[in-house]
């Protein structure tokens, strides 16, 4: 067992994307776990766009983190001394652990993981975990996709959206994803069963989505926010759902009144009767149990992929958080902190 | 019985607001109904904001109206010949059924109205009619306000707002209203039980939704569109419903591209897990006998005022339509075509 714990600290408020400078390394000795505490052994990180916005002044649904906190993280990890007869020692747990190699945590504040050796850390992380649910529920529940209907879905190579382009098929829907590189297009028509794509980089969003959408779209599952909505509004159809998971083109602001403008034609809310509703995983933390039971039998069934993107070693989250905004990786992004 | 159909055709696409320009006065021999059809000859014509979206040379809710047609209108009138067995000459119905004096219909395409003296033209025409059946359903069905809650309403003082304030009232909401005078506010406070109003041009929103609104914003019934949203979204409360109801800041515009754009903040449907909803009446068209008992129950008990501001003449129809937008009527505007 290691002595110390490394860690990183957020310590600057980044305007534009964030860089080493607002992280600082820290070294200090592992911590130890009080009455109903346990000391968790942090094996991957998962990174996340909504990190960004953890790093914001102003508080957005969790608490802004003040300077000199250790950098917030969902990990999943072992619990390696436990003060909690409910997490023994070698229990799997996730949570809000941090950017670092040990965490504290009170037994009550993190997901004890069954002990099933095909149901690794990285898809309690990933597919069985808040990504997974989030994928799930969005578009089952607040977009309340039905087969036959079309589903589109931007961000679509992202890790949310990748799941949620072929919870889509699955549920007999017809899915049109969009993505910024022509590689990221192939695998979501080859291998994640999207009937068309737009490279929105490549294509005029207007012309791609007439071209792809030529009987409207009834779900809108939205991972970027931003400019896209005002086309996707137009050719949204009577009683159409938009299900607002995220904003990724605007997270690199430093507040939200940086953020670019909206749509001119929200009034079509009337006009078509739409609906648009934003939620987070933990709107369904009581119905995760449902998400799960779905995700790992599509998984086994061979319906699901899920592609990993991982990057070896704690020091290096920092740069790879920014690979989210740039969109260079493939899958799921993940640090490795141990095995 | 007259031998002339006196009409409003719209003969032009305004720019800004409408004028006389843009309807030309017609007289034609009164028509005569066909098999299943009937001759109503209009009382009442209701003139509302969602008229002026109706000259505009696109497609709505409704198709685009054809230059040299007859304007299209809501109104009351009476059955004076018909060749339906299921509306006698004499049945009180509301339609479609334009700015003249006489309306030829077919028989399904209007609603018969029950033959009560004490349910007047005026209240099918507003109180039970499209009206209030969007002031209930906006605030039960898509605002789901709950007692105790805080309800907004933009154009508070409307005919739509004004009874949306006293549903809200009346459910145990705490309301709070927005309006253009500071007559229009005293009586939101006075008369109809709205906790506090805002005159919006006179204070400035900001200041007045965080003097208003400490508590924050439960329920957004937004009548007005445009810039007020996103002060409102920055003052939900999570789990915060907007329905909403039209646009009427927005609708002297040639379409929708002349909109004012949208709020920056839109990713608080995110961070505030909002619900944003677009209705019409015809959504609830099947449940429109639940509203009407309910608001006829309210006003036999003395629950609900509504008031009414009568334009004598069918021949000032276009000139009392931009009433609703200088903000001058006082009350649920209508035209009082006949006795």
């Amino acid at each position: 067992m290691n002595t110390i714990n490394r860690q990183w600290r957020i310590v600057g408020r980044p305007e534009g994307q964030a860089g080493t400078d607002h992280f600082e390394w820290h070294e200090e000795p592992v911590p130890v776990p009080g009455p109903g505490q346990v000391l968790v052994r942090n094996l991957v990180l998962s990174l996340d766009p909504t990190n960004r916005l953890w790093m914001w002044e102003r508080d957005t649904y969790l608490p802004a983190q003040k300077l000199g906190q250790v950098m917030r993280g969902i990990a999943v990890g072992r619990v390696e001394r436990s003060e909690s007869e409910a997490l023994p020692v070698g229990t799997l747990v996730s949570g809000l652990l941090g950017w670092q190699d040990y965490a504290v945590a009170d037994a009550r504040a993190v997901n004890r993981l069954p002990a099933d050796p095909a149901m690794t850390p990285e898809l309690w992380l990933g597919l069985l975990g808040h990504i997974g649910i989030t994928a799930y529920f969005g578009v089952t529940d607040v977009g309340k996709l039905v087969a036959g209907e079309t589903m589109l879905v931007s961000g679509a190579a992202g890790a949310v959206g990748s799941l949620a382009c072929q919870i889509g098929r699955i549920l007999g829907a017809r899915v049109v994803g969009v993505a910024g590189t022509a590689d990221k297009c192939r695998w979501l028509v080859d291998e994640l069963g999207c009937a068309v794509a737009i490279d929105y980089r490549r294509e005029d969003l207007v012309e791609g989505l007439a071209r792809c959408c030529p009987e409207g779209v009834d779900v809108y599952f939205d991972n970027v926010g931003g400019p896209m909505l005002e086309p996707v509004l137009d050719r949204m159809n009577l009683h159409g759902r938009v299900a607002v998971c995220g904003a990724i083109s605007q997270y690199n602001r430093t507040d939200v009144s940086q953020f670019d403008p909206g749509p001119r034609n929200l009034f079509l809310l009337v006009v078509k009767r739409l609906r648009m509703q934003g939620f987070l995983t933990s709107d369904f933390a009581s119905r995760a149990g449902e998400a799960i039971r779905a995700l790992s039998q599509w998984h086994r069934d061979g319906l699901l992929r899920f592609r990993l993107h991982e990057v070896e070693g704690l020091e290096n989250a920092p740069a790879a958080m920014n690979m989210l905004f740039v969109g260079t990786n493939l899958g799921k992004l993940m640090v490795r902190i141990a095995r």
